[in-house]
């Protein structure tokens, strides 16, 4: 693979003839599977690849991805929601109160690291717009904002995301099919030294196990090609060779955020767990979680309103799974967010950026191929099992 | 005070003036004013002071106290629960799945250090016998034992909790007034140098703040005499002169484990916050959380039930109370622990125990004194303020 | 107490006659008593207080204050760090990474909510000025900036913090005496609806217990009047009604961010243990953690350096406490907490700033008669306890 | 597969041919490469399996696993250790103490639900006769006691592990090989539906790195068979169709506890990340951790001794890994968790127990087979991508 060699038309992984795990997707293998749910990307790709990294002069290889969480209006529609640090080594603005409160009110922004408070500042400004009582008669809103690093292709430092970026990654955001890749706050993103930075996917359950669905969406920045997994195949070990011609490779481990939603009718503190559960998904593509790296995840569910509302209002009554039925949730948040990141990966083009460093899309022929190569194998030896000896 | 003096009839807190905080307490001031939940203890107290420890020998002083946190069936009729952790340096037996699942499924039992196998397996034999779809249908059942060293006073390594006074003090709870001071779990336990065991407090919310209850029950063992404040008053150092003839001191800090109670329709991740609550009003009484104190807190409520159920079954529906709302109830958890406390102390008596240690009854009508003085000059200089200037 | 009348020279709460704990303060009364600590504000009040609020227009109250941990180079000399988080409904930017990593490695900012962003970015512009390896071949650097909302007195939505004054921030950190009250990131705040905002105490363990010094330093802007406490006296419910004619009080609690340093040789994991004792000292003062309140504590060792270095070198060696050594810093923790918040109060003056809003400063001589007569009977007290009976 | 039908003699994953990841083990591939680690155990299996369940008349299919961390006495020479909860439906006794103080001063002991308290106690009699300090100069120990539930085979409620056995698991406790299958602790435990309790895996690594190693121990009595995977190959899901004959399956999910040690220089803080990485490994075998799953993980450091002494003692000096280095080990202890679970089922034989129940040996030729038909793949996939094209 050289520089000029274009990674050919790209396909999600499912459509190379990847099944991860045991559960069918819903709809539109997004996470605007679950209803409500909308998502927007702002894409900035601009100016040539450079050999050289000038403050400001490009090129420019960000976005912004807006996830609103399945309310029209967040702020007085509030949805429950949680958390989970796998490890630390980044920022999602906001994180603090979601713990504390395990609420969510804000849309929820992904970008690159020198960006957050760009992204903060312009969607409270959206908000204050919108919803007028904030900051008047309600306290300040902290939006959730999480960031990666997208400096190995972006100017990062050139501060290229403006406010109306911002607003139009939420204005746009649309329910339905979700673009992957070099999309939004992932455009400039690395996942497994390959390019890819947005991907998502999600699980419906069976209708006996309450036909709930649970849908994830990564911005994926993380980890080396030789841990590369897809569906337990080492994908990235067999690719590495055909990568080692790649004069530069990122030094950096990088970080990952991810998003989770589901309808499924769970409290802030069952969502602290279904997020424990998204870090084992990154563990299954390969993760192991480096120093360095920011792997958080944030889950929230679109089945309850939280409302606000005068101080002396009665309670307001919602409804909860039992907790002896999450167990088919936590096996979809482990499928939906290792497909996710493949998909990220798979949706991703190659793209070159600042310092003459390039991300290579994944060399999708040749993956489908291991793949059913494997897959053929797990055919022959489960007909074996069962043949009579 | 020398060890023949009696330390007089004993008397709560609020007999002796005090009044902490903003709110009035409920009927009993006790855990039990949260409707439904039930408090019974089974209190050791057995031979004579003995200048040596021989195992087994006695004297015996230690107990149980059980709290069934406000159902007839807490197995099948579950509750939330949270806990917090202010020092880890001891055992809540089961605390680790009320962390994890945010129910509270048994009884909760206080006892000494050595007998939490002892209280856990003799509550899950209960529970199976009245229960008896335990280990069978459903999982196994983890009692929560909390406990703390009585080993000043106690014959401890005598394991002189068996089994039968396990179910005595669950069999035995009610309703209504709660026996303080030497009794069940904290029959041998000391407070602030002072003898003291087991105190309770609560507090009733006014009618515009939703009139709910929050209930605080201590098994509490901690703290140095120097310390000790009652609503801010350093009434231990002032005490400390007095008692200074003391031969023997505790060298160990102690512990303390609190259980706060509530009929407000709180979800477990409420019931987190509110057990930060819980330490800071065992700061306020004096603690300062050392090293080897185990401080836990566990903590539930009574208005939602979270039933078990066939797999398959539907979500249930629980009401909860808005976010905005928590704060008299934050209040009141606090005002309630540091009363709580202070009642353990004020109601238990004079105790020897073991190896000659002694105990000594705070003295009442001194304590009264201190505060009436100290009630006298707020009033004094309250009047000043108003008065024209 | 009007509009015009002066609430005289500000004294701290020690000049008050105020004696909190045990432990005596070090040179400063400083988290700059620890050795190497240095502390920097940059103060904006401009314009006149004005009846509305325009955006822009100011008056400003607001600014920066910078705390450099204890080492000339932060970021190749990193010192161990924790933290402990008592309410989360606000912002510490770079939190997630000192809980994952353990380590400080950047001077710690605090400044108003919507100032984080350019006080990051600014903070890191610094570095790498300074640093150049930093983003090269180092990771980026995430800064440790914790806010609260001073829109009370300020008009915030002005933005009037610029980099030049974090940076001024910075260079301008001194060891030594440190100014409080209405300076630096804390000159539009408000504690207990009197004004305040930066404080700071410390205090210097007996030699016997190592002669270490903890400092605490407190950005503080919550709390209600009626709860104020100052070593256990109720001052604030005896000012209440000379400031019954405020005409306007602030509805939201606010926040606290605390930050805590010592010179005894801690680990990561320690500190943790040392930022809950601050959360005791926060409730000491008068807070019950209210849930729209960001209280959130730093704490940080200068004992050790924790070097960055090649990949491949040796482990470095560092002095630790012995963990049974703790309890005399807890105790410190909670004194030089709860001083430094009082210490906010006392020397701030009366400040007026936006909507006509206005934040009295502490009647000084009246607190001090209130402390006055309490410590004489106190001492009448315990001179009353030792008389022969 | 038939009752009768044997599943031949037992061999490790690795004699299989397998290769989980990057790094090699140590020469006895067990927990006890870690030098100074030990590990004991005491096996009961009498009685012939039963076609009922009676309380005491056995079978008995149970013991003990003692983990001595590295010292010779683990209580004047305490190691620093840390945990993490993966999901937290089991109990760990002495975990909060772990989580508070950072330090392991006992043996770690393994054994089944109902014997934790047995454990506990014969362990603290164990050191108080050994250390005679103990209680009396020293505060209380608390011994580390993880638990699974064995009921599906054991007559749990006969509590057939005594004092002695529990006594005889430490003082048993060797260096050098270490027995796995059903023995120990795990010796009536089910893995994936297959027999399989304990099992131990090392690595080292490189000299470049460090050469440290990381060993971990389980006892593993988790999962559903379909979800097996070894180095990603879905084993599991191919033997399904062989054991779909099985009359009964356990329905619980089951547990895991692990306890991973290292020789590398490594805090307490340092020690918790590394909990979280031995959760991924728990990952990649199989775990989506589900709801009633106690999958709780225990780490220590053998590299520095934290002292106990006297109050007054100087700090100790410890060594550390700079946190750039400690990568390597976060994917060795991976590497080695996915390992130590395959290892408890290869090495476990057919065993049956109360009920009629069964646990299967899993079929070593049949996975022999598979996995060496799915490294042909990966060669023969390999070596394409190097061919010329």
């Amino acid at each position: 693979m050289t520089d000029s060699s274009p990674s050919g038309p790209r396909r999600r992984a499912r459509a190379l003839g990847l099944r991860v795990g045991r559960y069918a997707p819903g709809p539109h293998n997004a996470i605007t599977d679950v209803v409500g749910v909308r998502v927007g990307h702002t894409t900035l790709i601009e100016g040539k690849a450079s050999r050289a990294r000038h403050k400001g002069g490009g090129p420019v290889r960000t976005g912004v991805t807006a996830i609103i969480p399945g309310v029209e209006d967040p702020f007085h529609q509030r949805v429950m929601g949680g958390h989970f640090v796998l490890n630390g080594a980044g920022e999602v603005s906001g994180l603090t109160q979601v713990a504390e409160w395990g609420l969510i009110e804000t849309p929820i922004l992904l970008t690159n690291t020198l960006s957050v408070g760009t992204a903060s500042h312009a969607c409270v400004r959206w908000m204050v717009d919108r919803y007028p009582g904030i900051g008047d008669e309600h306290d300040v809103v902290i939006p959730l904002v999480g960031e990666c690093d997208d400096s190995w292709l972006n100017d990062i430092a050139g501060h290229h995301v403006k406010a109306e970026h911002v607003v139009a990654a939420i204005e746009g955001a649309r329910s339905g099919p979700v673009a992957e890749g070099n999309v939004g706050g992932g455009t400039g993103m690395v996942t497994c030294d390959l390019s890819g930075g947005i991907g998502t996917s999600s699980r419906r359950l069976p209708k006996a196990d309450g036909a709930y669905t649970v849908g994830v969406l990564v911005m994926s920045n993380f980890g080396h090609l030789a841990d590369l997994r897809m569906d337990g195949i080492p994908v990235g070990a067999l690719l590495a060779p055909d990568l080692a011609a790649l004069k530069k490779r990122r030094r950096a481990y990088g970080s990952i955020i991810a998003v989770a939603a589901t309808d499924a009718p769970l409290s802030a503190h069952q969502l602290n767990r279904i997020a424990k559960r998204v870090a084992l998904g990154i563990g299954r593509a390969g993760s192991f979680a480096a120093h360095g790296s920011g792997e958080i995840v944030l889950t929230f569910s679109t089945a309850n309103r939280v409302p606000r509302g005068p101080r002396r209002a009665r309670p307001f009554t919602v409804e909860l799974l039992r907790d002896t039925q999450v167990d088919p949730l936590y096996r979809a948040a482990v499928e939906a967010t290792e497909e996710a990141i493949l998909n990220a990966i798979c949706a991703a083009d190659t793209l070159d950026g600042v310092m003459g460093h390039l991300a290579p899309g994944m060399p999708l022929d040749r993956v489908q191929h291991i793949i059913e190569r494997h897959y053929t194998l797990r055919a022959d030896l489960a007909h074996a099992s069962t043949a009579p000896g």
